[in-house]
C-alpha cells in the first residue's frame, strides 16, 4: 500500500518528466506552462488509490491518471478563455499571455494528449477505460455549458444547480476511482459503488468550495475570499439565501447581484451579512455532510478489508479538510 | 464488395439518425448543424473502403468511420474561430450564428464525441484504432498550428508548407485507411502500405484543391474562385511562383500579398496572370501527379486481389477528379 503522499509525488514526478518539448513551440509551450502550474492533483491520486485499494498494480494506473489530469487542465484551459479569467493558480491564463487562439488550440491539443495517455495501459483494458472516459468527458462539457447558461438564466433552480456541479466536478473525480478499480479488476458492483463514492465526494467537495470561497479563512483557502461574490456567481449558498429570503432581503441581494460599479469591499460585506442573518454556513454545513455521510456510507460497502481502505478515506477526509 | 456510392449513403444515414439532441440545448445544436452542413465524407468513406478492400466485415468499422468524420467536423469549427470565417459550406459558422464560447465548447463535446465513436467497435481492436487516432488528431492539431504560423512568418519554404499540409489533411485520411485496414485484420506491412497510400493521396488532394482554387472552374469547384489569393494564403502555387520568379515578379506578388485596400477581381487577376507567366499551373500538376504516382505505387503493391482493390483505385481518382 502507497500513502498519498507518495501517490501525490508520483504523479508530480511524472508529469515533471513528460516529454511534450516538440515543435511547433507556439502548441507545445502552452501545454509545458499550464501542466507547471501545479495544482491539487486530486483526480490522478483518487485514481491510484483506488487501484492500490482493490490491489492493483500502480504503474499500470500511471498513465490513465496522468490522463485525466492533462484532461482537467485542458479544461481550466478553455474554461478560462470562456470566463474571461486573468489568472489562475496566480499566473496569467493562457489566452492572457499568448492569445485566444493559441488558448483553444493548444487546448484541443491537450485534449488529445489526455487521450493518448488515457489509452496507455493493459490493452485488455483500454475498452472499459475508454468508455468511462468518453462518457465523462462529455459529462464535463455538459457541467460547463449549465454553469455558463446559468449566468444569463434568471431563475436557476438549487437541484439544477447540483446537477451541474456533479456534472462540471464530481463526475470526473467519480471517473479516476471507477477506472483505478477498474485497472485493478475489481468487479461491477464494486466499481459502481466507487464510482459513488466518488461523486458524492466530490458533490462535498465542491459545496465546501463554494462556502470556503466566501466564509473561509484567506490563508488556509489559499485564494481572495469572495470571488463568487464579486463574480456574482449563483452558487448554493447564493441560491439557498434566496429561497430563505423575506422579500425585503431578496431585492437588496438581487440588486447586488447585478451591481458591478460598488465598491467590492462593501458588496462582500453587505452579502455576507445577509447570508448570516439567514444562516446560510451552516445550512451549507448541512449539505456538505449529507454528502459526506452518503459518501461514507459508499466505502463502508466497499468489500476491501479495513486496513487496505484506509487511504481512500484519509483522502476523503483531507479534501474536505476534516480531521479523522 | 461495396461501392463507394453506397458507403457514402450508409454514412449519411448513420450521421442523420445520430442521437445528440439532448440537453443542454444550447450544447448540442450546434453539433447537429454542424453536421447536417453535409461534406464529402472522404474520411470516413475511405475507412469502410479499406476494411471491405481486406474483407472485413463494414459493420465493425461504420462507428469508427462516423468518429473520424466527427473529429474532422469539430477541426473545421474550432478553424473557423480561430480564421474567423463567417461561412461554411454556404452557411454562416457556429461562431458565427452563436458566439465564441458556444463555438469553443460545442467544438469540445464533438471532440469527444467522436472519441465515443471511435471506440465503439470490437473490443480486441480497441487498443490499436486509439493508438493511432491520438496520434493522428495531435498531428491534426499541431498542422493547424504551423498553418497559422505560416500567416505571419516571412520566409515559409516549400518543404514546411508541404509537411503542414501532411499534418492537416493528409493523415487524417491515411490514418482512416489504416484503421478500416486494421478492423479488417490487415497485417503490418499491409497497413503501413495503406497509411502511405493515403497519406500520398491526402498530400495530392490538397495540392489539387489549392490549384483548383485559384485556377478552378467554379461551378465544378463549388466555391469561389481566387479564395486563397485574397486570403493571401501562402499555398504551394505561391511559394513555387516566388522560388521562379525574378526580383519584379516578387515585388509585385509581395505587394499584392500584403495589400487588402485593392479591388478583389483585379487582384486575383493580376496574381493569376504572374503565375501563368511563371508556368505555375504546370509545375502544381506536377508535383501533383508526383504524389498521385506515389500513392498508385503503394496501391499496387498492397496484397489484395486485383478486383477486391477496385474500389480504392476508383475512389483515389474520384477524390483526383481523373478520369480512370
Amino acid at each position: 500500500m502507497h500513502t498519498i503522499k507518495e501517490l501525490s509525488n508520483l504523479i508530480n514526478d511524472r508529469i515533471q518528466a513528460i516529454n511534450i518539448n516538440k515543435e511547433p513551440k507556439e502548441l507545445y509551450d502552452p501545454i509545458i506552462y499550464t501542466l507547471e502550474g501545479g495544482g491539487k492533483r486530486l483526480r490522478p491520486v483518487s485514481m491510484l488509490l483506488a487501484c492500490d485499494t482493490y490491489g492493483g498494480k500502480v504503474e499500470d494506473a500511471v498513465n490513465p491518471a496522468m490522463g485525466i489530469e492533462i484532461f482537467h487542465n485542458f479544461t481550466l484551459l478553455h474554461d478560462d478563455i470562456m470566463d474571461q479569467a486573468p489568472l489562475r493558480r496566480g499566473r496569467e491564463t493562457v489566452y492572457k499571455k499568448w492569445d485566444n487562439n493559441v488558448a483553444i488550440l493548444s487546448g484541443d491539443t491537450m485534449f488529445a494528449v489526455a487521450y493518448d495517455y488515457i489509452r496507455q495501459t493493459r490493452n485488455e483494458l483500454v475498452p472499459e477505460i475508454m468508455k468511462i472516459f468518453c462518457q465523462t468527458s462529455i459529462e464535463v462539457c455538459e457541467g460547463q455549458q449549465y454553469d455558463m447558461n446559468f449566468e444569463t438564466t434568471e431563475n436557476t433552480t438549487i437541484p439544477e444547480y447540483l446537477n451541474m456541479i456533479r456534472l462540471k466536478t464530481a463526475v470526473a473525480l467519480a471517473a479516476s476511482m471507477e477506472i483505478g478499480a477498474s485497472i485493478a479488476g475489481a468487479d461491477r458492483v464494486e466499481k459502481e459503488t466507487i464510482y459513488k463514492f466518488g461523486e458524492h465526494l466530490g458533490m462535498a467537495f465542491q459545496l465546501q468550495d463554494d462556502l470556503l470561497d466566501t466564509f473561509g479563512d484567506q490563508e488556509k483557502f489559499g485564494k481572495k475570499i469572495g470571488g463568487d461574490i464579486l463574480a456574482n456567481k449563483k452558487t448554493y449558498i447564493y441560491l439557498k439565501a434566496l429561497e430563505l429570503a423575506n422579500n425585503e432581503q431578496k431585492d437588496v441581494l438581487r440588486n447586488l447581484y447585478m451591481s458591478k460599479s460598488s465598491d467590492p469591499e462593501e458588496k462582500i460585506s453587505k452579502v455576507k451579512a445577509i447570508f448570516r442573518e439567514l444562516n446560510i454556513p451552516a445550512q451549507a454545513e448541512n449539505i456538505i455532510n449529507d454528502y459526506f455521510s452518503k459518501a461514507m456510507e459508499c466505502f463502508n460497502k466497499l468489500n476491501v478489508e479495513p486496513d487496505k481502505k484506509m487511504g481512500l478515506k484519509e483522502f476523503a477526509y483531507m479534501i474536505l479538510r476534516r480531521d479523522m
